[in-house]
């Protein structure tokens, strides 16, 4: 006979888990619970279900009860546990429906109970049609909802990326979609200045977006949503999503005594076993390390949730695996544009004590020269002092995946800016310009740290316009026909070639903030303007690309 | 007065030399010798120019010798360096065209000779439509003969990825085209899987191809080449593009006295100095460090000669910049196949000593429910001792540049397949299976170290199959619509899910192959027949995928 395993959690990790130590152990007796009528179904790809993209509900489901018991792994669906007994190697619970009880042994114990989105405490949250995105179950009732041509109108709470996924599928089935977001920028977790290159997308999509906005009350008719009530506004609405986060699932856990890490998730060793021997966790419910700082964090994913079940499903059988951590990297698409992240923010290297530097510059998917051009902007980040990278984001229609997973091997192996110059990527024309991307960025910021130009956010230019007219300027180096589409308001217009004549113009006293469209010629502006004994220079990180007029 | 600085050699290392020292020291005077007409342009992107994919000439000019005289860099054309006089700092040189001499001087020399290619001594080599591709004047000699409806048959000498973007070219030009090659299989930097995956498909779109051929003579009349005779057959044809490698140019080099390494190509050091002080080169013309073996190699790619030329302008400039190496990645499409190589193969890493092992799995661009999903089929190699990744390899119509970027960066970074394993990369469903085909790789290859099921390469499952049919057989475990689609012929088909009640019937005598169509049933039954008792199981890599009937 084998031991007896028992996994509480069915979607990603809880399956993941099972089917490895299976695959180890085939004499291990293996039981899923699951608190759902569904297992093991694709938790990402609900939005898609919901906009039409994926059109077979089926297809979201990976493995069904049949298919788990063909492997000789049993699944019980419907079961709410209620209780582990630690001491003695106990579960009990109840049959959602019947409400019957009952209890179950075990020799180890795998809790993937993963997270539930928050639902705050506000007059109105209880009406119809408020719906939340987080299981099938929520796609199915939302669905149903929207189907209908009397729902015109939807209001999604939390600008996150769940938010901006979806508000994509809810333009493609023809509602109207405002974003209400209590930060000042959508996409905390991004900076500033990209997350302001995906607002005016998503504008020019038709997506309202209002940031820096408390919703206080929900107000409804008839025991539905009519009205989303803001502190600066009225929205009128037949819909509302919540999708203001989430947060792992640990009362279980807790209860149990097993240690709550200081992320408010369940803590596990990079084996995946919680403070108890025998019980494990993976998936949404736990915290990680993160690699770049070396803190605890929680980062829920579907593809972390995976790996972790793996190596918990190994280390069930007796095996030795290891989870080490995640660089914090993240990808979502809404409309055409691709926006990716890893490692840490600009805002984020700072509040861990980094001194950030960053360049911003344009990712194109292929050679100049051939047709059918992407575009991605691209930032990556990397620390003064070292010249360890430390981050990057990517946002456009451009390959901000490919981009963005090069920076995360980059983190992985703990290269530096001078390293990440040099990698062998590969090139040809229609994959690649003849110098990636990344490594462009990589030998700007190897420009920066050798100090030879200086870099200054697109934020703290637009600050020191509004304040300090008098001893700063901006200097605009592009031609005439980028000027006409779009200029820095109150900017000096020369273009680079004729700055060796007219730099007489500028004033020598104040501090000059050179742009172009993306930075490589006012970078030679900046150089140009210190040989004439320009002292106090610096290049707009990004130029253009990150210029955005509404924010 | 700043230092003189002469570049010879005007494509791709020596501009990129010159415009990162203008950058860096603007007093620097600067002087590019180019042999041609044309400077600075994109060697590249000649098939796609030929094709009609780019469509205008001048797209391919990166910069014209205007738009370097506006940075103060002087440009000379039709230029022939003949010598170069380290002692006096000189070099001299005639003047294409008029045959006039020249002489100039430098403090610093940077050699950017490139590459030529190989035109074997043989008869009718010198016929008419005889071509060749390097220079963008040799693609317009191609393109003003092709251009012509009376060509009609091409052959293309050579398998290499040249050879192969320009069988895309030509078909797609409305000519049948066959392909020489003298190796036993196309694309000879690849494993022979790899290849034969590439060598059905370009069947299928119409390419004609032979291998372990020589081409011993052309045929002419008229002065123009009608016959190419192998030893084989006698082709009809009415052009013949010789696409069967490039050389270093080093011939100037090597009269100087400078060293020249043991690959053939300038000797440098990772500061790009030649073996005289003051005196650099970058690009095709050098040697550089193979990362993985630490050994010389020489593989010439523009985007390698970017790198370079930029290190040799901090460099000339008394800047201390280096480039170490490179992975041997390589990229190019023909057709719709994007075909990719990092690191070592196999056959490279059996020969370096190594002891290698290779996962070959599916690599899908999305997840399996997200519509229009593209494959490529991907192979990482590790070695078996110290689990270090060596290389891999990716050939389709999926994302190979992403899988082999990713690679590439694993290799930078010294990674084993249990770190690749965990490696947090870009996951949604438009982008990637929730567990990228990189890291499935991984997990394959740590399920080969661990030792619990054994591989057997395609290659020795053929060979096997014809020489050993007493104490070999093959398992397939598919399912009947697979089945019924391509099979190895010979083989046992029992599908996984019977195998626990008809495993009686295979011998327990013989060595068994075990395939399915990528390799997770045929894992999952290998470790069933081991269970039963069998003890000579081994699964076939890549299965299906990689099953060529046709060699």
């Amino acid at each position: 006979m084998g031991k007896r395993l028992l996994v509480i959690g069915g979607v990603a990790a809880g399956p993941k888990a099972a089917a490895k130590a299976k695959r180890c152990d085939p004499r291990m007796e293996i039981v899923i619970y699951q608190g759902e009528e569904e297992i093991s179904y694709a938790g990402c790809g609900l939005p898609y279900f919901i906009s039409g993209v994926i059109k077979e509900r089926d297809d979201l489901i990976s493995r069904t009860p049949g298919q788990f018991a063909q492997d000789g792994i049993k699944v019980q669906k419907n079961r709410q546990i209620k209780e582990i007994d630690v001491k003695n190697r106990r579960i009990s619970g109840l049959k959602i429906g019947s409400g019957d009880t009952f209890t179950d042994h075990f020799d180890h114990l795998v809790l993937a109970t993963g997270a539930f989105p928050i639902r705050p405490k506000m007059e109105g949250i209880d009406l119809g049609h408020v719906f939340y995105l987080r299981s099938i179950f929520d796609a199915d009732a939302i669905l149903q909802a929207i189907g209908s041509k009397s729902i015109r109108n939807a209001v999604i709470a939390g600008g996150g990326y769940i938010g901006l996924e979806m508000a994509e599928s809810l333009i493609h089935l023809g509602k109207n979609v405002t974003i209400v977001e209590l930060a000042p920028q959508i996409l905390t977790l991004f900076d500033e200045d990209f997350a302001s290159i995906l607002r005016q997308y998503l504008k020019s999509k038709g997506v309202q977006i209002f940031t820096s906005e408390r919703i206080e009350a929900l107000k409804g008719s008839a025991g539905k949503v009519t009205h989303v009530q803001t502190a600066a506004r009225e929205l009128e609405t037949d819909a509302v999503l919540m999708s203001l986060g989430i947060r792992p699932q640990v009362e279980l856990a807790k209860n149990a005594g097993l240690r709550i890490g200081e992320t408010g998730a369940i803590w596990v060793n990079e084996k995946m076993e919680t403070s108890v021997p025998g019980i494990y966790a993976a998936g949404d419910c736990v915290e990680t390390t993160h690699l770049v700082t070396g803190k605890s964090t929680w980062i829920p994913l579907g593809s972390t949730a995976n790996k972790q079940g793996r190596v918990v499903g190994v280390n069930v059988c007796g095996g030795n695996d290891a989870f080490p951590g995640v660089m914090g990297t993240t990808i979502f698409k809404t409309f055409d544009f691709n926006v990716a992240k890893t490692g840490l923010s600009m805002k984020e290297a700072k509040k861990e004590g980094f001194h950030p530097v960053q360049a911003i510059v344009r990712g194109f998917d292929r050679a100049h020269y051939y047709p059918g051009k992407k575009e991605s902007t691209l930032k990556v980040i990397a620390d003064r002092e070292t010249g360890r990278i430390l981050g990057g984001q990517a946002v456009g229609e451009g390959p901000s995946d490919k981009f963005i997973d090069t920076l995360a091997m980059a983190l992985h192996g703990k290269m530096t800016c001078r390293e990440l110059a040099s990698v062998d990527l590969a090139y040809a024309p229609p994959f690649s310009p003849v110098l990636s991307p990344v490594i462009v960025a990589a030998n700007v910021l190897l420009n920066k740290l050798e100090g030879k130009v200086q870099g200054i956010e697109a934020a703290e230019v637009r600050e020191k316009l509004s304040t300090s007219k008098e001893t700063f300027q901006v200097l605009d180096v592009r031609e005439e026909d980028e000027v006409k589409k779009k200029r820095i308001p109150g900017s000096t217009w020369i273009p680079l070639w004729k700055l060796g004549k007219r730099a007489g113009e500028l004033d020598k006293s104040k501090e000059i903030a050179v742009h172009c469209e993306s930075g490589l010629r006012s970078y030679k502006a900046c150089l140009k303007l210190q040989q004439e004994g320009f002292e106090n220079v610096k290049n707009i990180d990004g130029g253009m690309l990150c210029w955005c007029d509404d924010l």
